[in-house]
C-alpha cells in the first residue's frame, strides 16, 4: 500500500502518470487503441487571422495557487512541504499581484477549493484587482488519476465550484485538471459542468475544440506545455535548480516564435514556486520584453477563449 | 506485477534496460562473458575515405515518429502523455516539414506502424517532400526487452514492415529498435527480415557491419547516441528541461570534431518533443550553421547506408 | 523493511518527506485539513523596519556540520558516502573557516552531537574564531520524520544540547532540525527546550514568531530555502552538479531582491559539500560582492533572532 | 529479489550504496559509531611542501577502462548498454591515446580484468605509448559492497591481480576500487595484496596515509572526488546531458585553487564517457590551459604516490 503511494510519486515525477489499462498496447487491436488515442481529441482548430487591436500574439499568463494542497491530498504533512506551501499565501501571491500591477497586466488564477479555504484572503485579493480570472483548480489538487470513482470525482468537482463561486460572486468560466492529470471521468464532467474552456491539454500550441471520443464537445482546449511552466524547472525542490536566467532563455525563445507565427502563449506558475524573489523579479523583466514588442495582446485565460471561439475555424 | 512495471520505467529512464542475466556476471566463466559481450559486434569499418562531391562530412538527420505510441504500448492512458503525443502529429510534424523543406535537407522518419495508423496523413505528408526517407520503428514501440518471446516479436515486426510498405508503396529499407532496446532475438530477425541498415546501437560514431555472435551479418549500422538524441535533454517532461541554446553547444561541438575527423553525423530527435517552437527555431539554426562549412553532405540513412556499403572498408 | 529504508531516501531526494496521514486529504473535512495545515503556522511578523547602523539588509551564513552523520543515521557506510562526509571535518572546515577569517564575516554552525563527538576538534576550532554560533543540528542527523516515539525524539534531542553545552560552554540558542524534516513532535519540543528560534521552514522570506496548531509559540523562526541550500546543487553526487558560477547568479539574484526589500538573507551550507576548492573560492567571491553594497549587515542566525525580536512586529 | 536489486542500482544512481548496518545510527553507543567511522580513517597528511622541478601542482589524470564491465557484472544484457560500453575501446581509448600521445602527457589506466580480457588489444596499445600506467579496478567491475564472502571477493582481487600482471609483464602497483566502492573487506585485502597506493576514497583533496580501525596501514591514499569525475556529468545516459563546456568551467575552478593552494588535482574518466567526440576535445583544451601555467608537474598516480612517500609528512 504504501510502496505503491510513494512509487506514483516517483513515476508522477518522470511525467507518467494513472490511468493505466490492465493490457499492453501491443495485445490490442488497432481499433482499441484508436478508441484509446482519441480519447482526448483535436476537433476544430482555433487559431484566429488576427488578435484583438490587429495584435500579432496573445499572451495569457496563469498561476495554480496550490500551496501545501498536493501535499494535504497526498496525506504528506512533513515541515518542509507543508511550509514551503504556505509560503504561496504568505509571501509568493502578494509579490506576484505587486508585479502585475505594476506592469497593468491580466493574469488567471486556478486555485484548488480547499486552498481557497485555508487562506480564504486570498480570493478578496485577487478580485481587489479588477482584471484577473479565477478558475477552478479541483477540490484539493486530488490526483484524478489514481481516483477510481466517478461519483466521488463528481462530488470533488462540484464542491470546489461552489466554493469558487460562493467566494467570487459568480461561476468561473473555467478548467484546469490538477497536476493536468485527468482520469477516464474527467473529460465528460468538464463538459457536463458547462466550463467555457479547459486548459490542461497539450496537442497543439493554439487553442482548439476538444473532440471527446470522436465527439466535439463545445469545451474550448488552451493549451499548456511542460516547456512553458515552472514546474519542471524548480518544482523539485531537490533537484538540480536553475537559475532564473536559464529559464528566461527557455521562455522568451518560445515567445520569439508565438509572436512569428501569431500564435497563442501560455505561461503556467505557481506562487510557492514562482513566487519567490529572484523568480518574481525574472517574470517581470520577460513581461517588459514582450512589452516592449509591438502588438502583445495580454489577456486572461477567459478573455482568450471567447475571442477565439467567435474568432476562428469558421 | 504492477511495482514491477513502474520500476522498468524507473530504470529504462536511468539507461539500464532489460534484458538481464540470470546470474550476475562474476559467476560466469570468461567464455560466457565473451559471449555475452560479441553478441552485438563490430565488423568491417565502414568509414570512406571521401564522402560523395568530395564532401569532408555526412550528415544524417533522423525523426522518431513516436507520438503517442510508447505510452499505449506501455499501457499508460493518462492525458499528459497522450496528448502530448498526439502534439507530435498536429503541430511537430508539420512545423518540421516546413523548415527542412525551407532549407532544402533530407531526413529519414523512423514511424511505429501504430502512430502511422493513428494519424494517417503523417506519410503522404512525408513523401510530398522528395527525398525524404521512412524506416522502420516497431509496431507500437514495443519495448523488445521484455518480450520473452520471439514469434510475438516476429509477428509484431512483420505486421510492421507490411504497414508502411503498404502506406509508402515500397519496402523499408531500415531499421530502429524502439527506446533503441533489442531482446535478444531482435538482430538475427533485422537479418533475417533483409534490412540494408540498422541505427539502434552505439559501439563507434562510424558505420560498421554488425557481427552477430561473431559472425558478419550482412547488415550495416549507422550508429546513434544519446549525446546526439533530443530524448536525454527534452524527454523527461519533469525534469530539468535544458535551453535549446544549451544543447545546441553539444551538438555543434560534436559536430566540429565530425567535421574535423572526416566521419558521420547522425541526429535523433522526435516530432512531438523537438517539434515544438523554440526547438525547431534552433534546429534550423544549427543546419545554417552546418551548410556555412564547405564540404558537408546531407544525406538520408539509407544513402549513407548504400554510400558507405560501396565505398569503405576494401 | 529494507525496501521501505530504500524508498525513504528516494523520497527525501524528491523532497517529499515523512510524516503521512493514513487517509488522503480528499477523504477529511476541511476542518480536520485546517488542523494538518495549521500545526506550522506563521505568527507576528517580525521583518524590521531598519536594520542595525541602519544597515538595508541582514545577511546570515550558516553551515550545518553533517559530515558523515547523516550516513551513519541511516547505517550506511559505503567507503564513498564515509569518506566523502569526514572530508567536511579535514578539509572543508578549516577551509571555509580560514576565509571567514580572512572576511571578517561571522557565521552559524549547526552541529549534529555525534558529528562534534567524532571530531573534536571542530567546536574549539570554529569557537577559536570570536564571533561564531554554534547551534543544534539533531543527535546524529536523524531523521525525525521516521521516528515514531516523542520519548526517544525527546532522548534524542537532550542529548544533543547536552553535548554541545558541554563542548561550548554554554547552552545553543537555535535549533534546526535534520534535513528540515520535522516528526509532529518536534516542534512543542523545540518550545519546551527554550530555544530561542528555530531555523527549519520555509513559510516566509523574513522572520516571523512560529504558532503551533494556531497559538503563538514565542520562537522565532529564521526561515530557509532549497534555493540556498547547496544541498540541491551539489549534495547529490552522482547527479548532473551545476558550476559555482551557476549557484552563485542565484544565490546573487535572491540577494539583490532581498537588498532591494530591506530584507532577511539566509544561506544554508555544508562543510562536506561546500567546502570544496572552488565552491569556497566561489562563496568568498558572493561574500566581497555582497560587501561591496553600502548597507549590509553580516550576523550570526542569535544575533538575528534577538534583533527581530526587539525591533519588529510591535 | 528483483527488485532488490532494481533499486540497489537506483540507489547507486543517488551516491547511496552499500554496505549497510542492520540498526540505525540512532540505537548504537558513541563507541560503536565510532568504529563504523574510523574504519576508513586519515593517517598522515601527505602533502608536500613542493613537487619535482619547482612544481606548484601535481596533475594527475586517470581513465577507469570499464567498458561494459559494469553491465555484464550486473548481467544486463541491453543492446545499449553493451555497445555503449564498447565504444571505449572501439573508439574512446584510441582517440583518447592519440591526444594524450599530441600532448606529451601521461595517465594511470585502472582496468577491470575481464575488458582487458575482452579487448585484449588495450593494453598492449596503452603501453605502447611509455609513460603511462596501469592500474586494478576489480575482476569484472563487480560491486564490491554487495559481495558478501570475503573469500569471493579474494578470489576476484587475485586473479584481477594475475591477469593485468600478465598482460603488462610486471605486477601493478595501484588499486581503484570498482564505483569507488568498497566492502568492509576490501581495504585489508588491498593492504594485504601489497599494493603502494588505493585511489578510491574522498577525505581530502590531498594524498594521506590511510589508517584502517585506527591503525596506520602502509597504503598511500590519492583521493578522488565526485566533482572531478566525469560520470556525475556524463554517466547517466538518460539524463540532463551538460555541455563539455559546463563540466570545464568546474574542472578548470578546482584546478585553479589546486595551483594556488600547491596541491594535487586528480581527474577520474572514461573512455566510453569521455572518449567521444567533443569531450576529448574538451579534454585537449583544459590539458593546453593547465601547459600555459608555470610549474605543473603532470604525472601518473604511481609517480605521485612514490614522491609523496618520499617528501612529505615527515
Amino acid at each position: 500500500m504504501r510502496i505503491i503511494a510513494i512509487l506514483s510519486i516517483a513515476v508522477t515525477a518522470m511525467g507518467q502518470s494513472p490511468p493505466t489499462a490492465t493490457v499492453p498496447g501491443w495485445k490490442l487491436s488497432i481499433e482499441e487503441l484508436r478508441k484509446q488515442y482519441s480519447h482526448y481529441g483535436v476537433g476544430r482548430r482555433l487559431k484566429p487571422g488576427v488578435w484583438p487591436n490587429n495584435s500579432r500574439v496573445a499572451v495569457s499568463l496563469s498561476f495554480d495557487v496550490d500551496n501545501a494542497t498536493a501535499s494535504l491530498a497526498r496525506g504528506e504533512l512533513g515541515s518542509e512541504v507543508i511550509s514551503r506551501g504556505m509560503y504561496g499565501a504568505i509571501d509568493g501571491l502578494p509579490r506576484i499581484l505587486n508585479m502585475l500591477d505594476r506592469q497593468s497586466v491580466p493574469a488567471s488564477f486556478f486555485i484548488p477549493a480547499v486552498s481557497a479555504l485555508l487562506n480564504p484572503e486570498m480570493i478578496p485579493l485577487i478580485l481587489s484587482k479588477k482584471r484577473h480570472e479565477i478558475g477552478v483548480h479541483g477540490w484539493i489538487h486530488e490526483n484524478l488519476g489514481i481516483l477510481s470513482d466517478s461519483a466521488e470525482e463528481f462530488r470533488l468537482l462540484k464542491q470546489a465550484i461552489e466554493t469558487l463561486t460562493k467566494a467570487m460572486g459568480k461561476r468561473p468560466a473555467g478548467y484546469r485538471a490538477p497536476s493536468w492529470a485527468m482520469s477516464p471521468f474527467t473529460l465528460r464532467q468538464v463538459r457536463e459542468a458547462g466550463f467555457l474552456y479547459d486548459s490542461s491539454l497539450m496537442a497543439s500550441d493554439d487553442a482548439y475544440e476538444i473532440t471527446i471520443d470522436g465527439k466535439p464537445s463545445g469545451v474550448i482546449e488552451l493549451p499548456i506545455e511542460r516547456i512553458l511552466d515552472d514546474f519542471p524547472y524548480f518544482g523539485a525542490a531537490n533537484g538540480s535548480l536553475p537559475s532564473p536566467e536559464q529559464v528566461d532563455q527557455i521562455y522568451r525563445a518560445e515567445f520569439d516564435v508565438a509572436y512569428r507565427e501569431g500564435g497563442l502563449y501560455i505561461l503556467t506558475m505557481h506562487p510557492h514556486i514562482t513566487g519567490h524573489r529572484s523568480r518574481v523579479l525574472w517574470l517581470e523583466r520577460l513581461i517588459e520584453y514582450m512589452k516592449s514588442k509591438p502588438g502583445v495582446w495580454f489577456a486572461t485565460h477567459e478573455e482568450v477563449a471567447r475571442y477565439v471561439k467567435e474568432h476562428s475555424g469558421k
